[in-house]
């Protein structure tokens, strides 16, 4: 089978590599723990050659923080409203070490906000890329350490938002005064989360960072195990994210709503979702990797790689 | 000139102790890093010894986290509304070492929220104690690693609510991907701080959580110094504290209130209030030494201290 592509997914802590053939099947997957935070001795050229090595020298699509002011090189955001076309004309091209070409994505501004991505609009093209109908309007929600929520309308990312609730969430959970000595991990008590979205959907325009410290009563008042913290902060900060989306306008109960990423988190957001009334359609998988192969063909860069 | 009283402001990170004279005076006043979270290898016998060595057998009132369950006795929450003499009867006695007697002052529960406090009660008896009347109506305000927002009405505690505001601002500012890599401490930009109470008064019932990562957002478009960008978390989150208070009930525009504590954190405080259209009265020192006196004063220890 003739490789067609090679596409890198490289964020702040992994490096994600793949070898396409010529319809867009994946030959090969490999992953490395170099984020552009934690590089290698020899840095991005070492993790870049290790990351291909012995693969055929077609072109190399990158995406993510690869891209960002501390990656290999800046790229420029693309503003919103933006496409798969728009993105697709917007690449930039570097010459790697040994002569290589790497094409890089570049992130996405919405200058409403402002707010901005990298690597979740190609994400985005990869589950746009799944749908049946061309026209589809609704949210697309991809939580994690910086959860976004994108509005997309005709193919189109028409604005975004960034909520940090992963972030907090760790902090929260890891260096507060709110965590459990004798645990960091999430033991799974659903009630607990559930209690902590409910508590945030409940908190009125005040909101769930006026809430944390519930954490810490309702713990001691024995209403919550100390080893329930971690599910119930979960909970109100995931609950904080709807409860903000509602009364921010960016989705509503006649909207249409796709959660995408990690499945275990997913399934967390599809419980909130649930909570806040809402109805989510089934995850697809790998879409950063299908956003690359969708964007690189859109760009040209396969004709390239069959010269 | 006879001393009448010992008492011991011992909170989380710090142990401070004072001598008084039998009119109220501040004879001696000491302090050790001995909070209840870092203790000597002594523990608290230890910490409680050196900070009274060479004082006379008087009795020895103490306030703080030391009556916390991570404390030396776990001491009962008093529930608003709560007062002065409220307080004076729920003082628990214990017999620390070489017989002397340690009386706890009790933190206060407010069943509505619910929610809690230790340490700060005794502060709000040592302002109220300096107001000139007695039947003063309106809010106080204690900022820190956990804000409290008092609601007082003729010398009770009716309610209060806790923020983690200053908690939150070391996280953010130490721990997160928002922290500038260069600095830890605070610049002190003030356009900065006040850019951020007005994004957090302007951000609507969404709230300032939902706008944290506008802090990278501004800093990556150049509208924010790397070093500013602690100022601008901590005008956001100050900020989201007004915010919340007015969307919560505990405070208007016509309300009275005081802002009491840390000088520097007060003058922050205080330039975010204006921006919330509030006028603030001047801050009393030394709140908690005071309300120590006058609690141990309302329940008769200083007799028991002349005999």
């Amino acid at each position: 089978v003739t490789t067609a592509l090679l596409g890198l997914d490289w964020g702040s802590t992994c490096l994600r590599a793949y070898r396409y053939g010529d319809s867009g099947q994946i030959l090969e997957a490999r992953a490395f723990p170099y984020g552009v935070r934690r590089l290698p001795p020899g840095g991005f050229a070492q993790a870049f050659a290790e990351s291909i090595r012995d693969w055929p020298e077609v072109p190399v699509l990158a995406c993510g923080m690869v891209g960002s002011r501390n990656g290999w090189l800046e790229v420029p955001y693309l503003p919103t409203p933006a496409g798969i076309e728009g993105i697709a004309r917007a690449l930039t091209v570097m010459t790697a070490p040994a002569g290589r070409l790497l094409y890089l994505v570049p992130g996405l501004r919405d200058p409403k906000r402002p707010d901005v991505m990298r690597g979740e609009e190609t994400q985005i093209v990869g589950v746009l890329a799944q749908h049946q109908e061309s026209l589809w309007r609704g949210t697309l929600l991809l939580p994690g350490t910086h959860s976004k929520w994108a509005s997309i309308d005709d193919g189109m990312v028409t604005g975004f938002a960034t909520m940090m609730t992963g972030e907090l969430y760790e902090l929260l959970t890891c260096h507060s005064s709110l965590a459990a000595p004798t645990t960091t991990a999430t033991v799974g008590d659903e009630s607990a989360f559930t209690a902590g979205v409910r508590a945030a959907r409940d908190s009125g325009p005040a909101g769930a960072l006026s809430r944390l410290f519930s954490a810490r009563v309702r713990m001691l008042d024995g209403d919550l195990a100390p080893t329930s913290v971690a599910d119930y902060l979960s909970g109100l900060l995931i609950g904080d994210e709807f409860r903000t989306a509602f009364v921010s306008g960016w989705i509503d109960n006649t909207a249409q709503m796709q959660i995408v990423g990690d499945a275990a988190l997913c399934s967390r957001y599809q419980q909130a979702a649930s909570i806040f009334g809402l109805s989510t359609v089934p995850t697809p998988e790998a879409t950063a990797a299908m956003g690359l192969w969708h964007i690189a063909t859109e760009a040209g860069l396969l004709a390239t790689a069959r010269t």
